[in-house]
């Protein structure tokens, strides 16, 4: 039997092992895709308690919590944070082989020097010691750079100002590169009730009357430029699913007036719009050298119960499982036939997909780039062991694994890079594993190139970035 | 290697057959969900010989005997029951990696003693041994006492008297509870030809003349008092897909008219017809406290030709894949907005669906119970190894699995009940692994009560059976 | 730790080790679906450079070329052969994982006794030693001959004159059987472009003028009667989905008469037609006691940049995951219950059709044959030790896999039998697993029925051939 979650953690074999210790572990990381806040970066957040650091704003432990019948009160609501951790200690324990027993056991590993398991009975020493841990200056920079982070990218609107970026860069006492990226789904999303709010407050960033899908674009372009001066490299939406639905440059304009009416849109109308945005975007994409990801596969709040009380990202997000593969294929079609597709990274919600979009990448790839249209790592609900070996299986299978640009954090927390060495272990577990078994040849130059590259040189080359 | 079937059958660590052997085997069964008969529970059914009790009604075993090219009339037709089953045992053998190759196994070693292999060979000897045993008063009551049940819940139609439930309450000699559970699925098909007779049929049951959608709500109310009283703590739907199209109380009082007066219904209308049912149905059940069980993804009786001879449940049933996650959301949230979802079990016939099922059921947890909202065990056609990993892997990578509630046998056979040792033998597994592998520590007390809790306690628990 | 790919490769149990070299290993081959072409069999075209023998045809490798970033011009363009096997066998490198890997290994093993491993570096190595050896009558035949191939499937129009099968029957120089399989799909698209020139060709074929439906259906009845004489015994249809849409006679006629006149289809008379068409097939199909094979699942040619320039079969085809699971059912019960469907295989590109596929063909199994209605085995994207592991493994847990007719290898080169080594050797490793593991009795006399069965004997059965 192996001890809990030592050094060798989640490597059965020997070569697994080496691979991790000898390559993978001291690689830098390169966070290309997260939701952490520029602003807290540069401020330098400290934390009062544990509490906050871990149940602050992770839905994911929010939703294990509601799992456990833990009344809202000890979760988003007035209880005390010992009183909320306790709770969660209590819920943790119930949580076997899910991931965010992992995550949490990595994190007071890696940053706490806590070598033991949060459980009730431990919660109480857990919560001394990390708050002592974290009164000794673990900040959110300092998580940052102990996790061997280079560069970062955020996610951010196209009507923000990036001013937190900018000063960060003018900063010269932290040396990790935060890049904006750009996530223009508020300019997309225009069946939401605040829309035309929305508008003007682009508008305003872009300095220009939004009256017209032409200004839309319009101002959409001045903003990306804007960005690009600032670093971006790459681009990202938050889909249902993919669609593709055509209209004339006239039928645009036409639904575009309608909504700046207020009427009511038809969901045909809602869909031109939007696969006309995305089209526009992805050209715009391609024009700028930037990388576009499409992150598909979500229904959002759908419990309005919750979504009344707390409002978006509250742990209330599901799988859409409608995902027609043939307007995934016509959309990229529409930008390939032209010379006018980006590189892309496809993210499905739904693993029940991983074949469909092993497929469907493998179709559009070209001599443009190396890897240039990509699957996603196992995102959001399938960041886990098992969705991740399904991810780079089914990858692997239908492609080239050696060409995956591997991991991201896609978190809130300035603590969840240890999802990278996660991550890195089970790379390492899974192509290990084939060695040992004979299924690729114990080739170490050839097994250092694919480990370094999954792990941080291709997605250095893939987005550009000047590390 | 490992003997065919022998104690530490599907536990291949250390710590499998620990927590197996320790935790798991002595425990008692609930049997929440199954439809075996209570009449032959009280009249203590006893059978002439093992193709009876083999073979009577389980067209799991039907559908084998046909793809082995076996003649109808050796399955449901007029040949011995000798010959029967040699066609069964010759059928078996092909049966490698088939749940029934090791659930007969189970059967003939726990129940008969038989610790050889069924095949074509051994028919005869088999045979002459298991109806012999048959005859020394292995019987049904003694069947279910064998296998440690303290209370099995039964799937009873609306109409039904229960007298059968009555009598056995009432006889002292026997003391498994056997409770009704609510199963209205003749009430909500209103697109069937014998509708209007079921009508009849139930308003005779609730003394009431059924002649609007208010009165059938009214006469089901009626008799979910009367299943109340008879102990009933859930109610089971099976269903197709799981939809959600509104209709106000006009529109489905004039879908309800039309339909008593033989007219032909929209596809709109039915689905307007169901969604309310459920709807009313789902309030019912939060306010009467009892669990809803969800069983969807079922096409049944596609094939007319085997229809036309042997009616429903001739085992020619398969995956609906038509399954839109929105509808399921939608349906749940119409409950839970206004406090109204009862606690929920969720059953996919497609396992392709488990990581949708895991993430919907996220969204719905609330301080109101112990996992509330449950992805229901490896059900049907899942009801495998394979089958119960995935899902139980699904669920640990996706919410608690230390709050699942578990195994049902889902079966029309009184031998079914080895089904749990197979579940608890694959759970063990499971966890066994996780912890062998450093995944999760060797914590004796968090262990017992993980396993305790998967393989009765959390289901007596969430039930709130009184054992 | 396993060398690469030694004589064991894939085989990690004592059982499994000796069911490969016990049983399965010197059974003959019956390719019973594939793409070569029965004229460079007569032939016996012979290969200048491995260049051409592995990369004038095979777009599973111009994809991953495209993925590695290669231009095109090194891949279907004018680049030298043997700059294009050096983009390749760099490819090849980043392949960790690929069925490709494995394949291309096991050719270069069986055929040409490289042991080695092919990258950039041991590419020119390579070339002179796959070249020389192919300059010493490494000829299709010898290719065929090795495999130990005692019978293949052509794939052919109905138009196809079927002079090389016929050629080919009468050299007694080659004694392996080449029959013609029936593939109507030009006959069936009628919303091609070039439909109309198809009937002209079909009709010359048939020696009659097509102008109606019924004149359609009876030029493909003579063109199956001459198939037939020619020793066909299976059909084979390649569809975007299975579907049901029910038309009368009359609107046949009238859409046919309306496609004839040049107009364009609605969705629903095209699908109309395509049901027609299939439906009458099969009854067909049935009459000539011939096997239909489905394969569903494939949008193609969605790259319209590639398909411009290089034509269909070009590397740009991807799995459709709209699969109703109803109009699947409603065409097989369509056929079943007047007792008229033939002996079917079903097989998807998606593989998260498994289950759903394999709960169909139980409901349609009778009598009539042993293992009737079949899953087909993994196909195409499908094809490499996962999807065949999950593809038998599902259909072992759902229905009798002991009744399997086995791998094909569908390939357009005839270097590509070691697919059938690669199947048998992960169908031993699947089934001596479950010995080692207690799962099934170490039986040798079932064992040896089973792998022999499924590696050989089933198919030879179930499409009739005479070998």
């Amino acid at each position: 039997m192996r001890k809990f979650m030592d050094p060798d953690f989640l490597l059965s074999t020997r070569t697994a092992q080496k691979l991790y210790h000898d390559y993978a572990k001291a690689l830098p990381i390169v966070d290309y895709h997260c939701h952490i806040s520029p602003r807290e970066i540069f401020e330098d957040r400290a934390y009062d308690n544990i509490t906050e650091a871990w149940l602050g704003g992770d839905h994911y432990k929010w939703r294990q919590m509601r799992a456990n019948g833990v009344k809202e009160d000890y979760i988003t609501g007035d209880a005390s944070p010992r009183e909320k951790f306790q709770k969660w200690a209590e819920t943790l324990e119930k949580a076997i082989g899910n991931p965010l027993y992992h995550w949490s056991h990595l994190e007071l590993q890696r940053y706490f020097g806590y070598e033991g398991c949060l459980n009730g009975q431990t919660a109480g020493e857990v919560w001394e010691l990390c708050n002592a841990r974290l009164r000794t200056g673990l900040t959110a920079r300092k998580m940052i750079q102990m996790a061997h982070v280079t560069l970062l990218c955020t996610t951010d609107d196209p009507a923000d100002s990036l001013k937190w970026h900018e000063k960060i860069a003018r900063d010269e006492s932290f040396s990790v590169q935060v890049l904006p990226a750009w996530r223009p789904d508020r300019a997309m999303n225009l069946e939401k009730d605040n829309y035309l709010e929305y508008l003007e407050k682009l508008g305003q960033a872009s300095d220009m009357k939004i009256d017209s899908f032409a200004a839309l674009i319009n101002a959409l372009q001045k903003r990306m430029d804007f960005f690009a001066a600032m670093g971006c490299r790459a681009s990202d939406h938050g889909l249902a699913y993919i669609m593709y639905e055509p209209a004339t440059q006239e039928e645009l304009e036409e639904i575009f007036a309608k909504r700046l009416k207020g009427a009511v849109l038809s969901d045909r109308e809602e869909r031109q719009f939007k696969t006309a945005f995305l089209l526009t975007l992805g050209r715009e994409y391609h024009k700028r050298g930037w990388v576009m990801q499409l992150h598909y596969g979500v229904s959002r709040d759908v419990n309005e119960k919750i979504f009344c009380k707390l409002g978006t990202d509250a742990g209330i997000d599901c799988i859409n499982n409608y995902a027609p593969s043939k307007e995934i294929t016509a959309y990229l079609n529409a930008l390939a036939k032209n010379g006018e597709l980006p590189r892309t990274i496809l993210y499905s919600l739904n693993p029940a997909d991983n074949a469909m979009l092993g497929t469907i990448i493998g179709c559009f790839q070209d001599g443009g780039a190396v890897g240039k249209v990509q699957q996603g790592s196992a995102w959001w609900f399938n960041d886990h062991k098992e969705g991740m070996m399904q991810q780079m299986t089914s990858l692997a299978n239908l492609g080239l694994l050696g060409n995956f640009i591997g991991m991201l954090t896609d978190s809130r927390s300035f603590l969840s890079y240890t999802r990278h060495e996660y991550f890195r272990r089970i790379l390492c577990e899974l192509i290990g594993g084939w060695v040992e078994n004979g299924e690729y040849p114990e080739d170490a130059r050839a097994l250092e190139e694919i480990i370094r590259g999954i792990c941080y040189e291709n997605a250095v080359r893939y987005f550009g970035f000047n590390v």
